[in-house]
Parts: structure tokens; sequence; C-alpha cells
């Protein structure tokens, strides 16, 4: 009986040992090490206070034969044990991102997406949310979210890139000369795409599902220069991690690169499939579009539940979290308890259940030679779950109930969990929930399918992937690269078809709702039906302000300090020409390096042409975020104030005009197509002022388009 | 001695059984099975008549131990017989291509590229065009030319969409009316995309490869909503490739599916690789850059000194073809007498000389026991030498020498073959240099490297892939596909990245080459630095041709004959507005189809709203290539002639337009980026003429552009 209780208490303690969801393998940093060590503290002094039998003998006997009965005392404290160390880690992320970066919060991705569709929201990509991304995500992962790493990874990559092609920080001391070639919008965009495919690269050891997501789902311009860059990025990417796993191999580094390129190998191949098999295949696909389109609602409505709490300030972001970690540790530690002890397979007895190491069986509250089905998915890294869910070893390893609690218990977590103020991944949550179904669905159709429950998980995880996310070739090819088996891609892109075709019916992917439930005006690819209603001269609005070929000082500095405009028509007047005629545009930021200079003149007179010799190509450059100069920074006197700047050097004798009577779906087209920022609305009749107005980013926006036509 | 004899010649008949590279395996057409008994008659024959020992007993036993003695008759006569047959496959591909669609020539991938990016070429995807690209295709590589069928197909797939996208055909009475939904330029565009990537999937069993490479070399404009469809494509291609390799595996269809769907299986993969690995694979890359660049400019000129033969008439292209077939016929016979016969591995006797099926080891000359390492390359289907080539089954199946010669060989025979009258893809040809100097430089670093000769024959082709046709990501996915290897995916990148670095920095690639030589307008994605010199007013050329907004027929009439014009301003000038003012675009497919409706009116007035109830929107449809209306097709009778009709009704009111000073490199990515066929200039200054001109395809290309500034 002594023995017994011993076994006993060392199998809880290894539960608590690899408890927290998945946080010890994340992202192969060092924290790990102080995090693992720091839970091994606490587990260690439970252990040590058990080791006096004060146990009732009754709850003991009870917890091999019946769990409902086992209400000890110990087994509360484990729970304390377990949830406080969840709950430290969570609060700990909730914390850096509340106070230092609230824009780390969440995935990422749809903010990279905003980016690079044009919208420079405020510290999007700073180095403080790098930071907090990357501290934030090993913290969030660690106290057991239902959380994924790669959605984080992603936005990592790009918060690097961004960082590097700014030639580093002013704010942090941390500058580059060498690395400020990046000195316009599409170089920078195109270095935060690179940035954005080395994420998926990393994450998902994907170098080409990398390009083929950045080309899928984040990049909003394609070009093949593109193709070819962010193909050497992740050549570059995949060379590295290969390295470092081969530097590894010998254990120097811990658990890294324990599972080699390929994660999560699926060896169930099987060669042959009939119409059974593909109607299964079907019915997968069909529930993954249900699932996901749900999910994307529930995902939408708990947004904007959380937004109204977050919004009321950092105390209540952190409140939320720890809310959310102690569901999510009553979840993992609670329901593991509603299963009976099941017997290990024959011939995995060696390593069932699994006891100080990282493996497939957990005992939990069982006897030697038997396992907790739950405890195995739930008590787990979400690695080693994804492993046990796509493992075709052991056919019987789950049970029909164990694989449903499971599934309902992920995918309702993974729904509260997205939006807490942690950075937090939608990668794994999908690819558990989906695996998990596909199991489920398996199992249930094996007697008239002769396909592998292992196969059927996945194929469940790339249906719930396209129901949520409605990519296609660059889940196909992740999927591919993290299974390494080329046979299933006919049945992967049948189910990812399937999939999205039913999810779409429903309501867009998860990451074009999060945009646009953040109110980032991003631009979509096609104009919309009613765009077609209306021409150019419609949405024009707001008064216009415009410049002279050569301006007063007091006029430019003015219309700088009372509008927030980004770039201003120059209308050339007599003397300079015969009628008044369009000069260009010119930018807010090039006025304001025009004025610093303080090149004035105090008549009406063009400039010399040795004006532009003063001025080095790199003063024009795109500064890096929040270190352009500011109206604010400009110090000019009441005589300069009356003095005229010849605007001709700095202005844009090319800008894209569209004629008034345009159609707003095809300006709407050419200004997406092109990436514009202004747009110049010019007249269609003669001896009018030469420019109607000015159309941005925002005119285009259903918001404006429909406020302008209430009966629609 | 007589059974040596018999041995000898049944070895000779399984030579030329196989022999003719790779015609019998080719496309898994019913044709295999006629051109495949043909050809056995032949060989019986041959076989027949040597039953009788008529051969010269010191040539027999010459054959064995030295084979430059073995001036035997049969041996002419087998030659004769192998060539024979050789030519009138090739004959029959000539004359299909020269008589009946000279279009139908060549790899197709640059025609289809250039008709993508806008450039309607005569009869690119007619039906003629489509039934020779099969049937030639089928004849040449059954011809035994070193030619792929893998660009045909591509083609192939393009001209089935074409096909089906105009709704049949009218001139052979196949006409589909359901079929008519694709009435738009880019509907159609869009279908004939998917053409193209199936005919990739389909060719190399590779259904995301096929996507990335309608992505990365096909299309010119790429929307999110293209990838979707061609992954939909490509996943019932997989889904019915699959079927049918399922149906037929009992062997119903010949050889169809022997290879499963992983053509090249190569299972060399090793684990770990270091520096001396890595330096010899970035050696691969830089020969593969310098050997495809090579390639490029010896194509070119070939191409050149070709198109002078072949301009001057069908009997030339014919006898160009014979004189290629006849060199490769020599080639394929004679080169392998220059081996000695090599004994077959220990362990693979049963397999070595592969007698009576298609297989690794071809005997030619030799005794039992041995076989000949060029006949086994030679006298073989391409894809059986392909994974003769790839197999690392044999360290020392090939030596140095053998490779030498052939890669030597196929080099020089890919280069004169491509250009012939007949359908010849290039990835083939390509495959096969690459791979046989990868396996040439691998036996060479055999001491220093300890990566496997097959998987350097891999790298190898991958490097020359990359070096001719500076693809990226589709070759990483196509190979990946062929191989199954996903372990050897960074050596891959890493390969192809250095392969084309250094041979862009020679030469274009290979189908931009041609797109180039064929004198197509192919608009290229980027502007040319000398286009920031000129304005969009400076390459306007011509006279301009404008309409009234109510214009007499006679003047519409006149400029449809006199000009080839595709396009027209349409100026509303007093009493319709107070001063000339544009009022849009007018296309002449549409003004035929007014003219025809004879909707005229006696003076200058506006015409009825329900005007336009008389027709149909299909009528202004796009009509299939060569249905379309001709000014040919009008009656119109003199006082019809003297007759108003009103343009408003078609006239496109929102043409896209520059002013006239807009800088033609922004002009030129407008144009470009938005997929435009005309660009309106509009002048800068008022009181002026309402329109300067109309940009074309043909005034952004440099031979105009450059005529036009002579000085640079």
């Amino acid at each position: 009986m002594d023995e017994n209780n011993y076994n006993d208490f060392s199998h809880k303690a290894d539960v608590e040992n690899d408890g927290g969801g998945g946080g010890v393998m994340y992202e192969r940093k060092e924290s790990n090490a102080s995090s693992y060590s720091e839970r091994e503290a606490a587990i260690t002094e439970v252990l040590l206070k058990s080791r006096v039998n004060n146990t009732s003998q009754i709850a003991i006997i009870g917890a091999n034969i019946c769990t409902i009965e086992s209400l000890d005392y110990e087994y509360y404290q484990a729970f304390a044990a377990f949830a406080g160390l969840n709950m430290i880690f969570a609060i700990c992320a909730a914390a850096l991102c509340a106070l230092i970066a609230p824009a780390a919060a969440g995935s990422g991705i749809p903010e990279v997406k905003a980016y690079l569709n044009g919208v420079d929201a405020h510290s999007i990509l700073a180095p403080s949310t790098l930071f907090v991304k990357i501290f934030g995500s090993i913290f969030g992962v660690s106290a057991g979210f239902v959380v994924g790493k790669e959605g984080p990874m992603v936005h990592t990559g790009a918060c690097i890139a961004n960082f590097l092609g700014q030639g580093g920080s002013c704010k942090y001391h941390l500058n580059w000369k060498w690395l400020r070639y990046f000195k316009n919008d599409r170089d920078r965009r195109d270095l935060i795409t690179c940035g954005a495919a080395a994420g998926v690269a990393a994450a998902f050891c994907s170098p080409i599902g990398g390009v083929l997501f950045a080309l899928e789902e984040a990049a909003s311009w394609w070009r093949s220069a593109l193709l070819w860059r962010t193909f050497f990025t992740n050549a570059v990417v995949a060379m590295v991690v290969r390295s470092l796993i081969e530097f590894c191999r010998s254990g120097k580094c811990g658990l890294f690169g324990q599972g080699g390129l390929i994660m999560f190998e699926v060896n169930s191949a099987v060669p042959s499939y009939n119409t059974p098999d593909l109607l299964a295949v079907m019915l997968l696909g069909v529930l993954g579009g249900l699932f996901g389109s749900l999910y994307n609602y529930l995902v939408d409505k708990v947004l904007r539940t959380y937004s109204i709490i977050n919004e009321r300030g950092p105390a209540f972001k952190v409140l939320l979290v720890i809310t959310v970690s102690l569901l999510t540790s009553c979840c993992a530690y609670g329901l593991p308890w509603l299963t009976n002890c099941t017997s290990c397979p024959v011939g995995l007895e060696n390593e069932c259940p699994t006891i100080g190491r990282f493996g497939n069986y957990r005992s939990f509250q069982c006897q030697p030679g038997y396992y907790n089905e739950l405890a195995s998915l739930f008590l787990n890294t979400n690695d080693n779950a994804i492993r046990n869910l796509f493992s075709s070893r052991n056919k019987n390893e789950f049970h029909l109930s164990t694989l449903f609690i499971y599934f309902a218990a992920i995918y309702f977590l993974g729904i509260v969990t997205y939006g807490i103020a942690v950075p937090s991944g939608l990668f794994i949550p999908v690819i558990l929930a989906g695996a998990s179904y596909g199991r489920f669905v398996g199992s249930l159709l094996g007697s008239i399918s002769n396909l592998d429950v292992g196969l059927f998980a996945l194929l469940g995880a790339a249906s719930f992937l396209g129901g949520t996310m409605r990519m296609t070739v660059s889940l196909c090819m992740i999927l591919l690269e993290l299974t390494n088996d080329l046979l299933m891609l006919p049945l992967v892109m049948l189910v990812l078809l399937i999939s999205k075709t039913v999810a779409d019916s429903f309501n867009k992917g998860v990451y074009d709702q999060i945009v646009k439930m953040k109110g980032f005006p991003y631009m979509e690819a096609h104009a919309e039906p009613y765009m077609k209603q209306l021409v150019a001269r419609d949405v024009c609005s707001g008064p216009l302000i415009t410049f002279s070929g050569v301006e007063k000082v007091s006029n430019i500095l003015h219309a700088l300090r009372m509008t927030g405009h980004n770039g201003f028509p120059v209308i050339d007047e007599p003397p300079f020409s015969d009628a008044p005629e369009l000069c260009g545009l010119v930018l807010r930021s090039h006025l304001l390096v025009l004025l610093k200079a303080k090149f004035f003149a105090n008549s009406q007179v063009l400039s010399e042409p040795e004006f532009l010799r003063m001025f080095h190509a790199f003063d024009f450059a795109k500064p890096g975020s929040g270190k352009g100069l500011r109206v604010e920074d400009l110090d000019i006197n009441d005589d300069e104030m009356e003095m005229y700047v010849d605007l001709h050097p700095v202005t844009n004798t090319s800008p894209y005009t569209v004629v008034e009577t345009m159609s707003l779906a095809k300006a709407a087209v050419l200004f997406r197509k092109l990436g514009l920022r202004h747009l110049c609305v010019i007249p269609k009749t003669p001896r009018r002022f030469p420019i109607v107005g000015i159309l941005t980013r925002h005119d285009f926006m259903p918001e404006h388009v429909l406020g302008l036509i209430p009966h629609k």
C-alpha cells in the first residue's frame, strides 16, 4: 500500500512537472530553463510533504477505482501549485502587454497584414512591441493558455525586419548607418514581408510554406522580385535552423530540435483509398467549414466583448487574463478526472505511462500500466499533444469520449483566450481542435473507412485550418512540411477546398475579421459593387487646401498646423503660367524639411538651380517610425513668416490623377493596385480650378462611402 | 557460340525495342500502342534475319571485347531501322507542325506567358494548335528527340482552357452555349492560367508545383482569387490522376502510372551534411549558373539561325527536322560504342542487363552479366534515364567518362533540337543534362563529400533548371513533388539561389529570351530606367483619330477601314457641351456592333433611352478568337453613310487617363499594373483640344521608345 501511495504521488508530480500545456518546449529560449526549474521547485515541495502518509486511505484507493471520490488534500494543493504557477506566468505576460506594448496582444498576423496593406498604425512594429511579443509569448505559452507561438513569431519576424529596415532605433541607442538602405515605403514593405515569411519558416520549419504564407495571406502587393526575396530569406532560415539542429544533436541545447526538421512526422500513408474514404474526407471538410465559420463568429463576438473590458485600463486587462488563466487551469486539471484509466497497449509497457520525460502517455491518477487519456492531451506540451493526436501507432489510444471532451474544451478555450492581453497565436488551438475532431470522426468511421485515425486527425486539422483561416496553398505546404507525407496531398487539397468553400459562404477569414474589427482602413483588392454607382467627385471630402508654386511661409505653416493632411496639391498661377494649372503634389514631410532649411526669398521668385545641392537625397528619405520632423520642431520667426518659398523643387510633378467623373470603382482599383496614398481628382471641363480634390485611403472605406449614400 | 550469338541479338533487339529515347512511355496515350507495335514489327524482321548465322564470327567476338571492331552488317541494318523509324516519327511531327499549326512548334510556355501578359498573337491557342501540340508532341518524343513533354503539356492545358472559355469552336462545329460564361478578357485569362497550371500538375504529378509555376512564371497579373482557382483546378487534377493510377494498378492501361504519384523517388537523404558538402553544393550552383546562362545564349543564337531557315517554307522546316533527327539517332546509337561493358553490380544479377522490360541496365553489345553505361542512358525512355541518374542504388553505376559524354551530347542536342518545327519541351533535356553533370561532380568529389551521388544528380538538375529557367519556388516544389524528399529542401533552395544569381548576371531566363526573340510586345513588370527621362506626350505616335459624341456613319466607317486602331476617343462638342471635352473611349468591336444594328438618325440628336434595350449584354461580349465582326461584314448603303449615330451608349466614360507631363515610367507602371490596352493622354493646360493621344502597348516597347531618343 505504501509503495502504491508513493507511486501515486510520483505520478502526480510528473503531471505537474509537464503540465502547463506547452510552456516548457516553447521557442527554444533560455527562459525555458528558469520556468522549468521554478516549477520543479514548487513540485518538489508538494512532493516532499506528501511523503508523510497523511492521505486518506479511502481517497487513495478511490483514486485508482473511482475518480470522483478523490477528495484528497494533496490534490487541492497540487492544483493550487499548478494554477498558481500558471497564473504567475499569465500575470507576467499580461503586465508586459498591458503596460509596455498593448499592440503586442493577440496574434499579430492581422497587424502585419494591415501594415503590408499600407496601414501604419501606432507602434505596430515598434521595438517595444518586439520585446513584449517575444517575452510575452514565452510567458503566455508557459502559462498553459491554449495559444500558439506561430502568429507571434510572424509578428516578431516583421518587427525585427522593421527594426533593421529603419537602421536600428534612436530611442534605444541602437543605430546602424549602414542599414539605412531601406528608405522608401516599398523596400521597407518588402523587408517586412520577408520578415513575416521568415517567421512562418522558423515556426513550422517550413521555408516554402513561409513564402506561400507571405504571398497568400500577408502581402497585399506582390512582385516577382518579392518572391525571390522571400525565397532567399527562407533559404537562409532553413539553413540556419538546419545547422542549429545539427549543432544541438548532441543534446547541448536541451530540447531544441528534438523533432528534427519534420515536426510531426506522419507515417500513416495508406497507399490507396476508395469512395467511402473520400466521402469521409468530404464530411471532414464540411465539418471543418462549419466549425471554422462558427469559430470565427464566436471569436468576433468575444473580441468585441473583451475590447469593452480592455478599454477600461491595464488593471482590467490583467484581471481578464487572470480569469481566463484560472479557467484554463481548471479545465486542464479538472477534466482528466472525468475519464477512467486506460491500460497501456501491448508492447508499449516500457514507455507507458511516461515518467520523468516528455512523451506520449501520462499517468495522472492512474496505476502503473495505465494512463489517463485526457491528461495525455491536456497536461502535455502542445507539440506533444499534436503528436499524440496525429499518431497512428496505437489506434485506440484515445476513446471517443476523450476526444469529444478535449475538442469541446479546446474549442471553447481557444475562443475565450484569443483577445486577452497576451500574445496568442491561433494556429496551435486550431490544429489541436481540428485534429481532435478529425480523430473522433476517424474512430467513429473506423469500420467503413480504411484510412488511419492519425491521417484523419491530420485531415481534421487541415479542414479546421481551412475553415478558420481560409488559406489554401500555404496551408497545404505548411502541413506537408510539418508531416512529410506527400501522398496525402490530394486528400489535404480536397479537404481544404471543401472547408474553405463551406466556410466562405458564412463569413470572412478570421484574420480579415480581426483587421476589420480593429478598425484598420484596409483596402480590399476588389472594389465594392456600390462603388460603381458613384464617381470620384462624390467622395472627395473636406475643404481642399492648395499651395501656389511659390508660397508664403505663413500659409504653409498654417496649413500644416491646422490639418493633418500628408499631401497638398501645388497650383501654378500667373505669372508662372498662363492660367492656374496643377503643378503636382507636395508631401508634408518634404515641406517640413524644406521649411527647416529656411531657404526663403523676399518675393515670389523661383529658386536657383543650385538650391537642391544644399540637400542630400537622404534628407528626403522616409524616416523610421516616430523619427520624422514635426511642425513643432520648426522655429520660424515673424520676419520669415512673411517670406516666400519655392515649392517646385520638392513637388512631385507626376501625381496619378483621375477625372472627376471617373467611376469610383475604377478609381479604387487604380488606388489599390498602384498602392497610392493620394490620388488627385481633376475637373472634366476646362476653365475651372485645376483640382477638385484629393482621394486618400479613408475616402474609399465603406463607412465613409456608405455614409454619403444614406438610402443604400 | 550459337547460344552466345542468339543472346547477343536478343539483346540488340531489346535495345531497339526500347530505343528511340522515351517515345514509348510518352504521355500515356493510345498512340503509344501503334508506335510500339510498328517498331516491334521492324525489330522482329531484323531479329528473324539474324537467326541465320551469317554474321562474321570475329565481329561477334569483337563486339563483346572491343567495340571498335564490330563492323557487322546487322549493326548497320539495326541502325537503319532505328534511325529510319525515328525519322518517320520526326517527319510526321514536322509535317503536322509545318503544315497545320506553325504556332505549335517549340515549348509553348513563352507563348502562354505572352498571352497572359496580354499579347493575343495569331492562333497561339487555336484548336488546330491544340491538335498539333498533342500529336506532334507524341511523335516528337517518339522520334527520340531530346525534348520534353512538359512544356507542350502546359501549352495543351492553356489551349484546352481557351477552347472551353470561348464556348467551343464554330469552325469545327463544337459549340456549347452554356460554356459562354467567360466573355471578358480577365475571366478568360484566369481560365487559361488555370489550364497552364493544370498542365504542369499533370506533367509532373505536382499540383502545388503547378500553382506556383502559374504564379511565378506564367501569370503577369496575380490576384488572390486566381490562387484559389488554380488551386481548385490542380486539386481536381490531383484527384483525377490519383484515381486513374488507382484504376490502372491492375495493369489495364499498359505502362500508365507505373511510377505512381512520385515519379522519381529519391531515398538518398543523408540526415546530416557538413561544410565540405555545402561547398560541393555551392560549386554545383555556380556550375549550374554558368552552364545555364551559356545554354540560354546558345539557344538564342540557334533559334535566330533556325528562324532564317524556317522562314523559307514548310519544306525547309521538315528538312531541318530530318537533319536533327539523323544527328540524334547517330548520337544515341553511335556513342554507346565508345564505352566498354561494365560488369553488373553484385546482388543485382537478376535485373542486369534488363531484358524484355523497361529498366535500369541496357546490354547493348555486351555479354550477359555486363551492361553498357551509355546505352542505359541513351537507349531508354527519358523518365528511366532520369531515374538511372537519380538512383543511389549503385554508386558506381556510371563512370566519369560516361557521364561526361552523356552530358556533352545532351547539352549539345538539347540546344540544336529546340527551335525545330516540333513541339519540344525544355524541362527534360535540362533535367537530364543537369543530373548528369551533378552526378559527375558527385562522383568526382566522392572522397571529400558524404552526400550520395543520386542526391548530387538531383541537385545538379536543380542547379541547371535554376540557371536556365530562373524560377525558384516553383522549381523547388516541382522537384520536391517529383522526388518526395523533403529533407533535401534546404540544399535545393541553396543551389537554386546560387545558380539563379550567377546566371542572372549574364542574361535573362530562357523563356523571357524566347518571348523577346519572337517579337511579342511583352510588358515588363517594371519600367525601364530611360523611361524616367521621358513624359507620356513624347511617345504618343501617329495621327489621332477622334469621334464626336454623335458622329457621321461615313466618318466612322472610314476610320475603321483606314486604321487598325482598337480604341477611339469620343469628344463631346457643342451643342452637347460648352466646350470640347473628353467623353470617353469607344472600342472598335463595340462600334462594329453598333453599326451592324443600323440604329441611325438623320441629324445630330442623342438616341432614345430605350435604344440600349435593343441589345443584349451578350452582343457586346468579347467574341472567341477570330469570331468577331469585321468591317467587311458591314453592309451600309450610301444613304446610311450620310446619317448619324449616337456613340454615347457604347462609350466607356471612365477611361484611365494620364496628364501629358506624367513621367513615362509612371505611365508604364499604371498601364502594366492595371492591365490596360489603351491609356488616354490628356493635356495639362486648359483651352486645348481635350486629348493629346492614346498610349497602347506598342508605345512602351523599347524599340519604339529608344527610336524616339536617338542619342541614348
